[in-house]
């Protein structure tokens, strides 16, 4: 944690955490309802915001309309494959395993050589894919694992993980949905895990962000939030200005991810 | 053509497609300066909407900055690659043919079976992640091929066909699309095919919408240019009530396709 950020985390954590799930539970349950589905899909990395959606989604909808699908990639550690299936197994949950490994393989046959970001991506929008073909043989909704953290700065593949039909996290920061699990009682040796989007070894969301999810958070709130400008959020977070400026760029990159495609309107 | 729908139809048709061709070629340089993208990528399948959505692309950027991808599926007739093969020679377009055969093959080994839909589905999300990651090794945008008539009724695979940067001729009916087709010189080849996404054998889009597209386009034009209620538009058109009800059905059931996820918003 850096600067004086605890002030500000103190209180973007200091939420009613028992009403919190209720209400993104009914969520979950009236739009399935709303939309004529017979349940959700969730993809089970063994990370903690699949984790809290899928507990989530069995509170509202009960075990037999959840099916959880667990698709470890090359990169994908045995601890969180074996995590997701505890999970599913926990929960009482239908479920199915599907190794990536051979389909991304596939890609690469036909595909011209591309870096681990390209890799990543296409691993990320095959998993979406993926949950859409369990979605339409059984109706179920895809049910997103975003979470208002990364939302905002665009930690997700366009039309990958971020291609879902409902986000009942997305309003929460990655630390807020840290406590939200340990009150669901999410596994502890989940809870802990550093967060990852797994797409390449050795890969943490962190590193890649280059600070840490508690002055994410903090600059996020004030800047989204709050509406702070970036050299009040230095000045009150206690840290480098060119760290307010680097999360402000990631959100102004990261917009077009967050719209719907440009449509061209034309005079007619 | 049903009823009466020609009156309607040459009104829509009654357009200086010079005009909105240079408006579209605008739009695409625009969005893509304004991104500072180096290109765009496009899926061409031989069919009208990419045929024309290339030859925009071409005369906005230039043939060196639009890379055209030919994907055929098992449902792709030999004449479509051809077409789409010569399409990008003429225009002297760097392009790629992948085969999609394997890949789709290699996603019914995983996966549970599937009918034609499900398949037509995967299929359409392979294209988007292909398109993806081309776009993403040369830091491109996606061109989607969209338009009006297949925006509205839902006629495209979500984050597949429909998961795109840019739509430049969303806001034209197909029957306007056919003529700008015309304008821009497409050749008559291609013009004169009839609309199918090939997603299966057979597939033709007039006969899973019920209808021809030009009723299709005088009812849209009516329902939402106009906003005239189903009951006046069966009347002007002379045609069944049922037809225009089944469109309206079909905006409003594909309604989900046209919006952002849903985010539960919680108090805090």
């Amino acid at each position: 944690m850096a600067g004086k950020t605890s002030a500000v985390l103190g209180r973007i954590l200091n939420l009613n955490f028992k009403q919190i799930s209720k209400e993104l539970e009914r969520f979950i349950s009236n739009y399935v309802s709303k939309n004529s589905a017979n349940g959700v899909v969730v993809g089970l990395s063994g990370g903690l915001d699949s984790s809290v959606i899928v507990k989530l989604s069995v509170n509202a909808l009960g075990p037999e309309k959840v099916f959880g699908v667990i698709m470890p990639g090359r990169a994908t550690p045995k601890e969180d494959v074996d995590h997701a299936i505890g999970l599913a197994r926990d929960l009482q949950i239908e479920h199915a395993i599907i190794d990536l490994g051979p389909v991304v393989q596939k890609y690469s046959e036909v595909l011209p050589e591309g870096d681990k970001k390209a890799i990543g991506n296409i691993t990320a929008r095959i998993r979406m894919s993926i949950l859409y073909y369990y979605a339409g043989l059984k109706g179920y909704l895809v049910a997103g694992t975003g979470d208002k953290s990364e939302y905002y700065i665009g930690y997700f593949t366009k039309y990958g993980d971020g291609g879902t039909d409902i986000m009942p996290i997305a309003d929460l920061y990655k630390t807020q949905v840290k406590e939200l699990a340990r009150y669901l009682g999410v596994p502890p040796e989940i809870v802990a895990k550093k967060s990852s989007p797994r797409l390449w070894d050795k890969h943490l969301a962190e590193d890649e962000i280059g600070m840490d999810y508690e002055t994410v958070d903090s600059i996020l709130h004030l800047m989204i939030d709050k509406k702070m400008k970036p050299k009040s959020v230095a000045g009150k977070l206690d840290i480098p200005l060119t760290s307010v400026l680097h999360i402000r760029d990631m959100i102004a990159k990261s917009a077009h991810k967050r719209r719907m495609a440009e449509i061209a309107h034309v005079k007619k």
